[in-house]
């Protein structure tokens, strides 16, 4: 890949906003190719991990929580921030267990993409672990109300596709964890 | 679907930043369950829409552009915001027209989900046309730098698994569209 067409101006730019969830920015730019000077508007927040959790009966782990953006319940693969330093396997075997109380096995990685380049500094990956089990009482965090639901791997294109998952990271992973045999992207699962 | 399992709490909420592209706002929520209250940040951003362009030859019209977020240069389908009381197709249509120059036939919606409902208020839909060619000089907004790159149908699937096509909202979308026949998906396509 060249150098990015456009380089961070020097200078420290300006914070907006910063809490417990995210930093905002507002940075300068300046293209290599125009000279021009533009203020882009950067949301710093940590990466995050989805995780498909298959379990013998070939059956998905789900959660529905509330989501603000869209003030409705969210049905989605269980997941949130990983923590400083934390890979994303590890965050999302983490998450699964506290949201849900499961543990899988032969983890590895479907997707990693970033969030929404447009805004966010987040990338988003999604991790499939097979022979999901039940191991331990959920750890929710506070603000965390979460309803757990066990759905069939057949019917995941019939949710996405009528809208009753809707979350466009949660979207995105299961798609491409049920494409990859059909598209013949690589990793192809053998669980599904 | 039942009401929201969160409440919002009467009163005004606060505005932490509002500029040209979005407001960024903290409202406090309260379970209906538990009775507890939670802050959620809002970021409330116009809808958005991508436009999965075919020409007759079985390419598809993609623009390559600085993305802040990811600070590379980010190979996408065309796409923007919609204005206020534009629906999807209309908005698609005149983004791909402003950003390519680019006309297509037989528009029609592959996808609409939540962009991010965890932080975002914005839907995101992805739209397919059909008989793309060149028909008009691009029109770009100030700060907009935008590089053309054709590419044939079958090299999708290797340019988002090799991360070269690495958006979330654009990986989505594509993916969606190229699932649609093998997965079942309503509106399988006849383009493709």
């Amino acid at each position: 890949m060249n150098e990015p067409s456009w380089k961070h101006e020097p200078g420290p730019g300006t914070t907006l906003e910063e809490n417990w969830l995210f930093r905002l920015r507002r940075e300068r730019f300046r293209s290599r190719k125009s000279g021009r000077a533009h203020d882009f508007y950067l949301i710093q927040l940590s990466d995050s991990v989805n995780v498909i959790a298959v379990t013998p009966e070939r059956k998905i782990v789900l959660v529905r929580q509330f989501r603000a953006g869209s003030q409705n319940e969210s049905l989605e693969t269980p997941g949130g921030l990983l923590d400083a330093g934390e890979d994303p396997i590890t965050a999302g075997l983490r998450e699964l267990k506290e949201e849900t109380g499961y543990a899988g096995e032969d983890a590895r990685v479907v997707s990693a993409v970033w969030a929404n380049s447009s805004i966010l500094t987040s990338r988003s990956t999604t991790v499939v672990v097979t022979n999901a089990r039940p191991v331990a009482p959920t750890k929710l965090e506070p603000g965390e109300e979460i309803t757990l639901e066990l759905v069939d791997v057949d019917d995941l294109p019939r949710l996405i596709a009528s809208g009753q998952i809707d979350h466009s990271l949660v979207v995105l992973g299961l798609l491409w964890w049920l494409a990859e045999g059909p598209l013949g992207l690589p990793g192809a699962s053998a669980e599904a």
